[in-house]
């Protein structure tokens, strides 16, 4: 899989690892969609300390299995720097979470790995600071870093976050790395989820990172924004036109 | 011109009526590039008193005799309710600009002159308040309302406002009423405003609304984020193959 | 009473006149317990049109009825420019609301009428727009201008709104016209009124107007937000204590 | 020191340690001037990584050593869980910054070393959200957690963040822990220093954390913020009146 180039690349999974079926199961399902990379937290970052943690090392264990058995690639947050080593072991991209944008030895820590490393926005960052934080893994001789617009907060309650369309052609105009969109955690609902991610690859997103689950109302976190595979599957249609439309494709599935 | 139907509709113009000239040939400019209406302000609310307030009275005969000519319908703002006759004398479609969303007695006076509306979202306005707002004109019996997402005020500097594309699904989930955007300001920078353009339309607005301008180094108010007329086409040609993707067209222009 | 002296006043009283027994009756609370000013509202801007609107001119001779009862200076809201003769007939001081702070007609007329006026800041305005504000009032000759910190909107949703108390010093640095704040709103949570009171005057503002209701949970809007008098009263207490601390004092009732 | 009893304590020093000399110096400064314990940076988390990041274990030395020379206390910050031991053996007080308010692996690492911490309010963290942080370090049976407001991003640009002087209140009203302020980054502007310390007292603070510098415009991080000493003592002298005005004292030096 290669990002940045005119083939747009589509990343999707569950939120979490939550056993080997759910995630096997739901990896063919992308597959088959037209998903080019598996996403899925084995370490989840939550605001409760009482909430689901993630299944941490057994949990990378089974994205491993899956790839095996799926032949798909890995996306999969780190959230310490004395984690990166272990993370990198089973990882293919190496992901950044919102909260640890600006975690500076864990950008070090991925700088230092080079892996290729999802950078995913601040809530409350601003897109110079986006940029200044991929500068922090770029600066380790590391360049194969994706930014990801996630949403920001606002004062808007309606959605979870407030997706900054905007931030896709000034991030274009100021940088040549890849731009991702995240429209599961931007919206925070499903049912917009199809809308931004069309607008999106409109603006030039070069991939998106989607959330999708078998059965959503069982998630251990985040099911409310998450797709089932059909509605997913309906989304990469429509933004296979939306990417035709602006003169480029989907990467096809290997 | 129908708004709200499967067709979408351009609107166009230069932020101010600066003269008989400026408007009459950016209007030629713009129909000729496929836009179904022009806006031009005649009446123009700045931050600063010493700034320049619009030429009134005269820049509506001005827009007045330019869609003579040109056969294009006129938007244009009305910002008190003891003018709303007036203006409503000489234009087609009366907007009310974000900073009067919630100018109740001026909301009531367009009601009551069932003249179709373009509701601007206030600066930091929730999508329950535009809804609210749009209502105090529904009560009195004017249904022809169309809302306008322009950009909300959050933290970010890197543009002059930030979209909020995620409006327009969870406005067409919540309302019957047709959603236009307004890429000029919602971006401040005519750079950006072709992505998000596409973006609104691939999003599911029925209608954008875009600064143009001659010489936009030139222009009294707005030039940073006016397109050139040339831009403006170009626009128009990337946004009618979006329109395509999401099963729908442009308005010819009559 | 003077304001923007050493001598702080505090204004008080209902969002909005309901009858002529309940505002004479707060009115006298107030009074005894060291407002200078009566607040009360008899048109209020409200979010949904099927709201309670106030009672108008009705409300208008109430407030005059009262002033004649207890000597308390008026101050009440005006929302459209042709309704400012009609207030300001009544009303010792003309405020404008959060939602009217950028209503330029209204702007200009208030400061036609060379009666004093309170300018609260808009929900999300910045210090430099509401400067600008002012000059749309001054720019008349109207020098009679007191400015008003009442929160602006954020993410945060403990508070109704989030008091910017930043602005008090920043406005001082910047401008020679007197602060006031209104903690009730700037809280929206009768809880919060006091101790935001406090900081207030101890930041260095030059007055409070605070929310008071007899019976706040029968009030027919803002009854969260709104003291009881015996509360109003202690919170009266402890400023006289931050206004000594300062270097200041409260005015003294007449 | 005994932080969140009827005493009000002071925190105070250079956002970084440069040098031994300008610690000790500004550490003698603070004391003479009513200062509880010495604040200094040794490990800087900055947004570009081209900017100053700290003398590391070497400013962590001169810490201890200013400590031995003039009694005071030592908060400074911890940026990684792996550094936690080391910063521990040094600090009497581990400070989280608002960039990793919410990383969680540091969080439990403090917790579990159960030192007393300094929680900062992430710059877009909900109040909810500060809570939540908190019980990371709580639920390792750490219990001296001390929150601080520093300042959270809105629009406003007035002032580098906006002081959210509510949040005192609430965090009263919702937990037991002691809340400190910083107003220098809650402002970003020595000017406005003075005036949002007083009013964090008069809100009902427990503490302050203040930035002073020998010679702001030397400093090299954070100069436009920092107070010089005399400045500082000032703004004690403002402090200790509001203090009493509220029925508080200062901490006695020791």
């Amino acid at each position: 899989v290669t990002l940045g180039s005119n083939q747009i690349v589509l990343i999707a999974g569950p939120c979490s690892v939550e056993s080997r079926t759910q995630t096997l199961e739901v990896a063919h399902a992308i597959k088959e969609a037209g998903a080019n990379m598996l996403r899925g937290g084995a370490y989840k970052p939550r605001s409760s300390p009482y909430s689901f943690q993630g299944l941490g090392e057994a949990g990378l264990e089974i994205l491993a299995d899956v790839r095996a058995e799926t032949g798909l690639p890995i996306v999969t947050e780190v959230m310490a720097p004395e984690m990166v080593p272990l993370v990198a072991s089973f990882a293919d991209m190496l992901q950044i979470g919102a909260r640890n944008m600006q975690n500076y030895p864990l950008l070090n820590a991925v700088g230092e790995s080079q892996r290729p490393v999802l950078l995913k926005r601040g809530l409350s960052a601003t897109i110079e600071e986006l940029l200044m934080a991929a500068e922090y893994v770029l600066s380790h001789g590391n360049r194969q870093v994706a930014l990801c617009e996630r949403g920001i907060r606002t004062f808007e309650t309606a959605t979870r976050n407030t997706t900054d369309i905007n931030a896709i052609p000034v991030l274009k105009a100021q940088s040549h790395l890849p731009i991702f969109l995240d429209p599961s955690h931007s919206t925070g609902n499903w049912q917009y989820v199809g809308a931004v991610a069309r607008a999106g690859i409109a603006a030039g997103a070069d991939g998106l990172i989607v959330e999708v689950h078998m059965h959503p109302e069982r998630a251990l976190s985040d099911g409310g924004q998450s797709l089932k595979p059909e509605r997913f599957a309906e989304m990469v249609r429509q933004v296979r036109l939306i990417a035709e439309a602006v003169g480029r494709e989907l990467t096809p599935v290997s």
